[in-house]
């Protein structure tokens, strides 16, 4: 299936769960005006494409638990942006949800964004156990114990000085396990043994820790352009990134050496089921950073 | 099982899944705070007296169905209290969750209780079929199909006079189904036919739709022993109320009728299946008005 094939089965899971639902109208609109602010559909994507790398045949239920997943990014975004937390006024080049629609409308549009997933995958057409696992293994990679986590911890570590561990460990929880969910949720729709699961979710893990340390770099080198002045110098100031904490070339290697892990686990689970890796190192290899 | 005992198994489920937990311990300390700030735990206490009165045997599964309804239920008084929403500095008597870890924490405590009832459920002792329509009915009774549209409702009609169709329509959805839900779940754990699983989920949005009437019509008659002048005039400058709309002996008949309908209800029941219901019967006595 193509790419764009994909992602329209995950507009349609979306669109059906908000668009014909008689609900408060106001409360739709500014769920939507999230919805459709330009998400990349990353998560959804690598669900689906994993999914499909694991030769299962992709349904419309697979597209409502990418779409599930795609909602609580959006409600993490909304909540993110306002005012208590980083107030910023725009998202994408767009006022974000609360300059458009008020704090009030952007709280709630956030609160339903994290409990309605839930009720999309519990009545997907998927057998039980499994809708049982996906729900449990999503709400644990996004409240206390996962993306809310993160979010207090970085917010604590703002204005400190962190070590590489304590840095990871922010990112694992704010970022990395949403990132890795798409990869844990087609481990348990393939029905993977355990120990194969655990080592799908591996790579969804690494996957979201380059991502995170790509993202730094690129902030570096982008300002580094911008600014015209030597990267190292700014980052000892800096709030902690994996750069300021590495060294701007050891945070390169760091990215593709986590890469190469995940190519390497990878390699490990096509050699005790049957999976299709191409299009997944195609990802991987996307977030190589070229020293 | 004596309500002590009851509330004791949810205080339980409770601690189990945040006491113990290594997680942002900030974070826990403000969810806690909330959790522990005086609630009186009727949702639950409920859900379990409806399953006893069905003579289920109450084991700690059903005491996490109903911690995970009263964490979505904390979550929602939290993100209510904000500046943004009612701007409450007290409740009960203590100090608001944001007067007292600030909006950032507040708003995250209330994603935390949005997103973590969902894996409590999910990894409760009860069958997976089950644990499916717990969940969806748990997500449908808050999210944008219940509790959060009303709330939207609910500040949209802040301003205007409401229809009383308007109004219940806003009651029914914020506090209602989160009211309903102990009856509907009940339900569904018992394992009841579809046909009687409405009409005891109609028992509890009986039960909520009095509860809200009889909180109307407790702060008028509150305020007038406090003012000291007849009600029925303020009432006609007040927002939206059932003593508003109806003047106040007629709110006081419509919810004593409103609790002789959920007892018809509960008594039809009875007919059907083996169902005890003579506590239930004393919840539905103890919100009655004396005219």
């Amino acid at each position: 299936m193509k790419k764009q094939e994909k992602l329209a089965l995950v507009e349609s899971a979306l669109e059906d769960f908000y668009g014909d639902q008689q609900f408060a109208s106001s409360l739709r609109e500014s769920v939507l005006y999230s919805i459709h602010a330009g998400g990349k559909r990353i998560r959804p994507f690598l669900l689906l494409e994993v999914l499909e790398a694991l030769q299962v045949t992709i349904k419309p239920a697979h597209a409502q638990v990418a779409a599930a997943l795609e909602m609580i990014h959006t409600g993490s975004l909304i909540h993110d942006d306002l005012p208590a937390m980083d107030d910023d006024d725009y998202r994408r080049g767009r006022l974000t949800n609360h300059k458009k629609f008020g704090e009030a409308m952007a709280i709630l549009a956030g609160d339903a964004l994290f409990l309605d997933p839930y009720a999309l995958i519990a009545q997907a057409d998927l057998p039980s156990q499994i809708k049982v696992d996906l729900i449990a293994n999503l709400s644990l990679a996004s409240g206390s114990l996962g993306m809310v986590a993160g979010q207090v911890l970085d917010m604590e570590g703002e204005h400190q000085h962190l070590s590489l561990e304590e840095l990871q460990t922010i990112h694992a929880n704010k970022t990395g396990k949403l990132l890795a969910y798409p990869f844990q949720a087609a481990a348990i729709i393939a029905e993977l043994a355990p120990e194969i699961q655990v080592k799908l979710k591996t790579v969804g893990e690494l996957i979201g820790l380059a991502f995170q340390v790509r993202d730094d770099v690129l902030d570096v080198t982008a300002s580094f352009e911008e600014i015209g002045k030597t990267p190292q110098k700014d980052l000892q100031a800096e709030k902690s990134t994996y750069p300021a904490l590495l060294g701007l070339e050891e945070a390169i290697a760091f990215c593709n050496q986590t890469l190469d892990q995940a190519n390497a686990k990878l390699e490990e689970i096509t050699q005790q089921v049957p999976f299709e890796t191409e299009s997944i190192v195609k990802v991987v290899e996307s977030l190589r950073i070229n020293a």
